[in-house]
Parts: structure tokens; C-alpha cells; sequence
């Protein structure tokens, strides 16, 4: 593809990824088709991951440090999560600079607390999440289809700079993503129960499978349902790893009323109490159809 | 279609169906595809569900007993579970009858003991569990594909007659449908990891939900993944009930050991402990792939 001139109309003319996992590579391949006049750098610990992202686009190069990323507009840093709030730190330590800073990690609070400790910049940081989840991961997985079109949460801080949110979310419409804003605490605690709190329970069912011994029998009796709810079971360790420690509270939290409502089925079932379990069943059910397919 | 003369190649010449919900009204689909010629009658406590049944193929007849299906050469039970033994028991009263009886329940070791306990023809009694699951109910959502290609597993006893097993098999052979025998206990076992408390854990997650005030952005920050995994939470509240009771013992045990492991990833996210949380989802991880999609 020709590399287009600089164009006045979008929000920024320089975009910084920092780290080239799927969810880094995903952006830049929708900004590649979004905003292909744009200057694109790529940093990642790996060579490799980032000259892999950069070689999408021929207005993209590798940069050979995180200080590279520090003249550009915006950076996006994609880094697992236990990473970012270090990364932040790192590019917005010259207070001067316009540089705006979105992360893109799962769990939003304990990042927002380590910046604002760690950072004089931390106004000019953009707290987000795309909701983007696989459990592929790496950046031959990405694909620009899980940037377009999907919700791309927003937690700014009551010390976040209006024009620093306002260049993230003008940015992110141009990529094409559905921008939700919320605070910081709500975000992760939802997270806790649509996201992380579900990991665990995939890795718990698929763990609780393999202590029988295995057998033919066995695997032609695992249900396709089965290996529909525990997919999850082979997402990336270090990621969820990061994930579930960074979001431990709220998901300790969520984990003691999901194990209370299990012991309640079982009480139930143990008692041969039809009636209850049946009322319950029927309750949840309204809950499950009223959020759709 | 008209109806084809009584093909002597077939195990049966007639064929009924006690209970007309989803997997009754899926195996008289099949029939009559794969058996046209075979007489098929269907009773249901529901008129209407065994009329729409019957309309499926001209070679059916609503029965206006259970009484009627007892000179069947074969009968598939497939009501609720916890209506399943009084209606096998009552089938098998006649000890002279060659009548094999087949049911489709996803428990069985109960199942088998009350029938045992219940009725003196019960060697002819072949308990079976076609696995079929979808969270839909009723014979509008039958089709044969629910039973051509698909698992169904036989749990003889030591007191099943060979030639009822025998002419059970050839049946499930003749409708496509892929036979896998084990025993009662181990089905029930295996069944309570892979679908019983899966469905605990799909209610369980679904009410932690609920319990927030719903609003804009919790519904728009409901991923994918979660609708995903908590499908099973839209299932029939009078099937799932009679089922956890019957299999109260084996969902227990499951359910003990999964909280456990649902516990043991909390602690370690409360201790910031990255290592031993990376360390056991490599290990989970390597058991998912094992499986396969």
C-alpha cells in the first residue's frame, strides 16, 4: 500500500504501540486501514513481535526503545498487565510533553493507583480496556476485527486531562471502536464477574475433569458444551496471571458469592429440594434471555 | 410419505415413544428417516406434544396410554428424569412381554436402582443417555440430527439381558447414532464434571450478575465469552432440577473439588503469588488442548 500524505482531519499524525502482543497488532492493523497516513511505531521487549507488526504497513518502523514512542501523539501501550503501569511511568516522565497514553489492560484500578504514585504525567494518561477477549494470543492471531466495531472502555480519573481524553476517544472513533466510559472501579469489578472470575471457573471445570484417568470412554463422553465453557482453559498464563493479581479484591469478592451459589445448588439438590431448585432455575433464566444472545 | 411395508432387515417392526420433548420428538424424527417402515407410537401427559410428534410421519399414532406402547418391540422413555423410573417400572409390570425398554435420561445409577427395586422385568431395562444437550425444550426444537452422528451411550448392568442390549444397539445402529457403552456409575461420575456442575456454574455465574444494578454500560460491557459460557442458565428450570437430584452425590463431590480449585487461584491472586498461578494454568492449559476443539 502507498503510504498517504499527512492528513489534517484525523486527531493524530504519530501513533506509538508499545508491545506487539495480539491486542498492540490488532490496533495497528485497524489503524493501517483507518488511517493509513499516520506514522506508526512499534516497541516490544521481543525484536521479532514488533518488526512482525511493523512489517503490516509501510508507514510503520521499529523502535529500538520505549523513548522512541515518546514524540508521538498518542501511544497505545499493550503490554501485559502486570507491565503497564511501568511503562506509563516511563513515557510520561517528562511532564512537558503532550504525549497522550492509553493502556489496554483488563483490570483498570490498581494500574490508575501506579501511575498517579509513579508519574507528574499521570493526568495525561487515558486508563481503557478494548473488550477484545481470545484466548489466542500473540500477534499473528490479531486481526483488525478486534478493534472495529467492539467496545473499547474508557476509565478516566477525575485528574485526567479533558483533552487528553478527548484526542483517546476522538482516535478510537476514527479506529472505528465503540467508545463506553465509566469509572475505574466499576469497570473492574464487572470485569471480576464477566471476565476474570469466568477464567477461573474454565480453568477450575478443566481441572476437576483431568484427575479421572483418562480414557476412550472418557473423551467421547466430553459434550461439545464442555469444551465450549472451559475454551478459556488455554489462555495465556503470564497474561491471566497478571490479570487475576492485579484485580485480586474485587475478584476474591465475586469467587465468595459464585462458591456461596454453588453450595446453595448443591444444599438444594442434596435435600431433593425440586421446588427451590426449580424457582431458582427459573429466576436465572429470566436474567440469562434479558441479556441476549 | 407413504408408508413402506415392514422391512424384515430392521431390529423393530414397531417403536414407541414415551414422552414427546426435545430428544422423544428427535428420535421419532430420525425414525423416520432412517426406519420409515416401522410402526411408531408416542404418548406424552401432553396431548398436544404427542400429536405433534405423530405428525411427523404417517406410520404414527398417539397412543392415549402408556398402556399402549407395551406391545412395541422397543420403547425410548424420554421424560423429565425424575419421571423416568415410575414410567419404565410400569412398562416392564408384564414379566412375559419381550418388550425392551430404553431410556435417554442423563443420570443413571439411580435410575437403574429404582427400576431394579421397582420391577421384576427390569433385565430388559437398557439404560441409555443419547448426548444430545441444547439449552432449548420441547419437540419444536427436534431434529434428527440430535441423534444421527451423535453419541449415545448404553449403561448396562450385570442384570441386563444380552439380546435387550443387543437389540437396543442394532436400533441406535440403524437411526446413525454413535453407541458407547460404560457403567452406570462411571457415566454419572464423568457426567457431573462435564455437564451437571457446568450447568451449576453457568447459574452461578449468571446470578453474581444480577446482583448489580443494571445499567448502560454493564450491558454493553458484557462480553461475548460470558453469553458464551453462561448459555446452559436458559435451561428448562423442571429437567436440570430432577437431574441435580439424581446425580446429588457425584455433583457434590465435583462441585467440592471445583470450589476448592476456585479457592486455591484466589488465594494465590490475594498473595500476588505470579509464579504458582502461571504454573497451574500451563499446566490446565496443556490438559485443555488435550481434549481438543
Amino acid at each position: 500500500m502507498m503510504a498517504q500524505e499527512n492528513d489534517a482531519s484525523l486527531p493524530v499524525s504519530s501513533l506509538g504501540i508499545a508491545g506487539a502482543g495480539l491486542i498492540g497488532a490488532s490496533i495497528a492493523a485497524r489503524a493501517a486501514e483507518a488511517m493509513p497516513g499516520v506514522v506508526l511505531k512499534v516497541f516490544d521487549r521481543s525484536y521479532q513481535n514488533a518488526a512482525h507488526v511493523a512489517g503490516m504497513w509501510s508507514n510503520a518502523t521499529v523502535a529500538e526503545s520505549l523513548d522512541e514512542l515518546k514524540p508521538c501523539d498518542l501511544v497505545f501501550v499493550a503490554t501485559p498487565v502486570g507491565a503497564i503501569a511501568e511503562t506509563v511511568t516511563a513515557l510520561l516522565a517528562d511532564e512537558d510533553r503532550r504525549l497522550v497514553v492509553v493502556d489496554t489492560g483488563s483490570v483498570k484500578g490498581s494500574v490508575v493507583e501506579m501511575v498517579k504514585a509513579g508519574s507528574a504525567g499521570h493526568a495525561r494518561f487515558v486508563p481503557g480496556h478494548p473488550l477484545a477477549g481470545s484466548h489466542l494470543s500473540g500477534p499473528q492471531a490479531a486481526s483488525p476485527e478486534l478493534v472495529e466495531g467492539r467496545v473499547f472502555v474508557l476509565t478516566p480519573t477525575g485528574e485526567t486531562a479533558p483533552d487528553a481524553l478527548a484526542l483517546a476517544r476522538a482516535t478510537l472513533d476514527v479506529l472505528g471502536a465503540r467508545v463506553v466510559v465509566t469509572d475505574p472501579t466499576a469497570h473492574d469489578e464487572l470485569l471480576a464477574l464477566t471476565s476474570h472470575l469466568p477464567h477461573v471457573v474454565a480453568y477450575a471445570l478443566m481441572a476437576g475433569l483431568d484427575a479421572r484417568e483418562p480414557d476412550e470412554a472418557r473423551d467421547r463422553l466430553i459434550a461439545g458444551s464442555f469444551r465450549a465453557q472451559t475454551v478459556f482453559a488455554a489462555s495465556d498464563p503470564e497474561m491471566w496471571a497478571d490479570i487475576l493479581i492485579a484485580n485480586a479484591d474485587a475478584v476474591e469478592r465475586a469467587a465468595r458469592d459464585f462458591n456461596g451459589e454453588v453450595e446453595r445448588f448443591v444444599r438444594f439438590a442434596r435435600a431433593g429440594d425440586k421446588q427451590a431448585i426449580m424457582k431458582r432455575i427459573a429466576l436465572i433464566r429470566d436474567m440469562r434471555k434479558a441479556i441476549g444472545d
